[in-house]
């Protein structure tokens, strides 16, 4: 087992922010491998020292290629290594020998496979202790930092430059990595990418630990199968989690999960109720659904925090009223009671219109100027004392006779609110709704596709800030 | 309360098979009302006689209008009511006098509304039972029935004709309705959609009887807030289940939720626990999110039932296997270990491709013939004895490089598998994953957005398959 913490800030900066790089591998053209790692530096403007290493290449994509690491013409801050299993223990001693101190080690066939490959990650670890190398892997699609264009990434995701923001995810799975979710159309600019694999050496803790300090990171989605230190992995969160929101996912729950999970990354997985209670003694935010990883981050980088748990809704229908109670609830949410106030000018706005949770369906057949009176029910909602946040729903009608004053009302509240704003949109012509979305998205507000993701995305908020409350931070 | 069951069924058929439907409401044109029920009787091919009545109108889209229900040329076998509750019970009453013994009670502002409301909904009640009419409602969107283009649905959806088929939603709420979601794109046929409402006489008992006997309706998807009578429930439930698929969703399981549903359809709300118990001794396949209840039944409409419990899952990822696993074991279901002789024709396509689950992220960087080993995984998968069902993962990678060996494959399988299928699609470009969701699905085969959906799927296959396995019926 790797001992911890002994450098691994420092050596976490080599990881992502390597001054020059060493790619061994196969450099034939594909979709995969050494060949796609280096087109991807290249195309993402990763501004350090690219240098190729194996014996059979001269050149590959304008870069000589060296037959080995000692042959460098100057040391790498990081090797990322992508060969045969077999072959590792003596590439890594050669990177080791020349000075390398970080390795990404892409190649598979360890742990996860079988016994000789659990022998020969024990070798690989023997060597980075004997030579104090730290190692991200082995089975892992690597690393992303996606800020300094530092995407050596194995896999070819057809784009290379997504949005620079404040989201790092991290995981136990290369599902997280460009070649497997469309960057570029989830709403939320991103920080860094990182893939443990097998977690032979560095872990979840020691990237938390950097992720901690990284003034770059502001919310952290992650995504765990196993944690390696129960001890040290609460008293990390418990720090992390209230500084930044830190949203995890924990698969490998049943019995057959973690059978499942050693084939995958090689680890042994926890009981679910010991890391339930991990969540709430540490301040995780606990995701349940795999496309949550991805989905979730955006409403921490587009909403304010709310000041309290009561959640305002306004909605066509009374049924996503009590879909919103009961979800809520989970969370700690209550539906708000209006203040009089609002009543009243919910009267002037249209008489009978009643109160939380708002349903405007029953005067949509009758009210005269629709944009005046939307607009102005949201705004009062918004303003009510007794708000906190809100859950939108808007009903894209056949015809799209709506959607102009559902635009101005957002660009409204664009500038106005100080309130977390979330939408769900639903209506009988697809396009209309993915049209619209993008729109409400393109304004600042986040819409997810299902409305107990709403509610859930409320429901995060809220505790993260109740967290803070409660150790006397300001939300 | 209303006594029930003394002619539930036939009334029924009044409802869906109306010859002749009397229309009472407002026929300004616009997108609610009486004026868009007619427009949607008419643009869905409906047979029978139309009679609009108004006081205040000639002539509707073509058609006369009557000045009140005791004037029309013929009786007709249902009234739809869309007035200002308060002329609601006088209304019923010259229905009732003009033989009319169906009716929907779209009006709203009954016992959702106030205490006012509470009493005309009792008054309403007062006179069905005296004169023997049946009622749904009121506070409803309607009813719909796609199979004879009876289709009076007061909210203009933009299109009037969506697939038949053997699929009946019914809800209590009009969420359900065609103005709502889009019927036109959902992966199934409907038969027919009901919305309860404030359910003041026929509820989900009456139609859950109703739809038992319907031999047009296979697949039974079902929204509910609160149940009349949960002894009639479970014994309706008990009989239906073991017919065909009944799926349903209950909101209202927390205090704040019923509170919620008592203002939406003026109903209290049953506790969650006792919900769960009934589901397992009925049979009833519980949804737990909204858009389940349309989604989830496409799998019964294209897929076979499993024989057994034994999950297949082929993979580009090892999380996906954890995934599986730990959702599966929510409904039963296990991770199939392969027969020996899939091993060997493992070896045969690919060496040291390894057993379940499948995890071909590996053989990706290096594997020759894509179409002819993938094709043969899967056909290996589904002949496999110790597979009941296969979780199929399809990475459309950027390139959509493996998009024709998806498609012959999923060709092949449309002819031969007697076994289900179930697809999740991911990747780094949204449009190929919708294109090749658009492909998947037009070959009969459903496709999920969300992982833990697809398990769902073939996990609730299952469970119906093992309800009729135990109760001797043929699977």
């Amino acid at each position: 087992m790797a001992t911890s913490g002994s450098n691994s800030l420092s050596d976490f900066s080599l990881f992502f922010e390597p001054k020059s790089v060493a790619v061994i591998g196969s450099f034939r053209e594909g979709t995969f491998g050494g060949y796609v790692a280096i087109k991807s530096l290249l195309k993402a403007g990763y501004g350090g020292r690219i240098h190729p290493v194996n014996p059979g290449y001269a050149e590959v994509l304008g870069l000589k290629v060296y037959p080995s690491v000692r042959e460098l013409p100057s040391k790498a801050d990081l090797a990322l290594i992508m060969i045969n299993a077999r072959r590792v223990p003596g590439v890594i001693r050669e990177c080791a020998e020349s000075g390398i101190r970080a390795i990404v080690l892409v190649a598979d066939g360890f742990a996860e496979r079988d016994r000789e490959g659990a022998r020969l990650q024990e070798e690989v670890v023997g060597i980075a202790r004997e030579w104090g190398v730290r190692i991200i892997g082995p089975n892992t699609a690597g690393l992303v930092n996606n800020l300094n264009g530092f995407n050596p990434s194995p896999y070819d995701a057809g784009y290379y430059g997504f949005k620079k923001g404040a989201v790092t995810i991290c995981s136990q799975t290369g599902m997280i990595n460009p070649q497997a979710y469309p960057y570029r159309d989830l709403g939320f600019g991103v920080s860094k990418l990182c893939d443990f694999g097998n977690k032979c050496d560095l872990d979840e803790c020691d990237l938390l630990e950097y992720l901690e300090k990284d003034p770059t990171t502001a919310v952290i989605s992650m995504y765990l199968e196993t944690i390696r230190d129960g001890r040290r992995f609460l008293a990390v969160c418990e720090r992390v989690a209230t500084k930044k929101p830190l949203l995890a996912i924990k698969l490998g729950a049943t019995r057959e999960g973690a059978r499942a999970s050693a084939s995958h990354t090689g680890s042994l997985a926890i009981d679910d109720k010991i890391f339930e209670a991990a969540c709430r003694q540490s301040g995780i935010l606990r995701l349940h659904e795999f496309n949550e990883l991805f989905e979730l981050p955006k409403v921490f980088t587009s909403q304010p925090l709310p000041k309290g748990n009561r959640l305002g809704l306004v909605s066509y229908t009374g049924a996503i009223g009590v879909l919103a109670a009961d979800e809520g609830a989970k969370y700690g949410l209550t539906l708000a009671s209006l203040a009089s106030e609002t009543a009243g000018k919910f009267e002037d706005l249209f008489p009978g219109l009643g109160s939380m949770p708002v349903d405007i369906g029953p005067m949509i057949p009758s009210v005269k100027d629709f944009s005046t009176v939307y607009s102005g029910i949201l705004q009062a909602v918004l303003r009510d004392e007794n708000v906190d946040s809100l859950f939108n729903v808007l009903w894209a009608d056949a015809y799209g006779n709506n959607t102009k004053a559902y635009l101005d009302t957002y660009e409204e509240l664009k500038g106005s609110a100080r309130k977390p704003v979330v939408t769900w949109i639903y209506g009988p012509n697809p396009a209309k709704v993915l049209d619209l979305t993008g729109r409400i998205e393109g304004l600042g507000f986040p819409v997810f596709g299902e409305p107990e993701r709403c509610v859930k995305a409320l429901g995060l908020l809220f505790q993260y800030a109740n967290r803070l409350q409660r150790n006397g931070l300001p939300v």
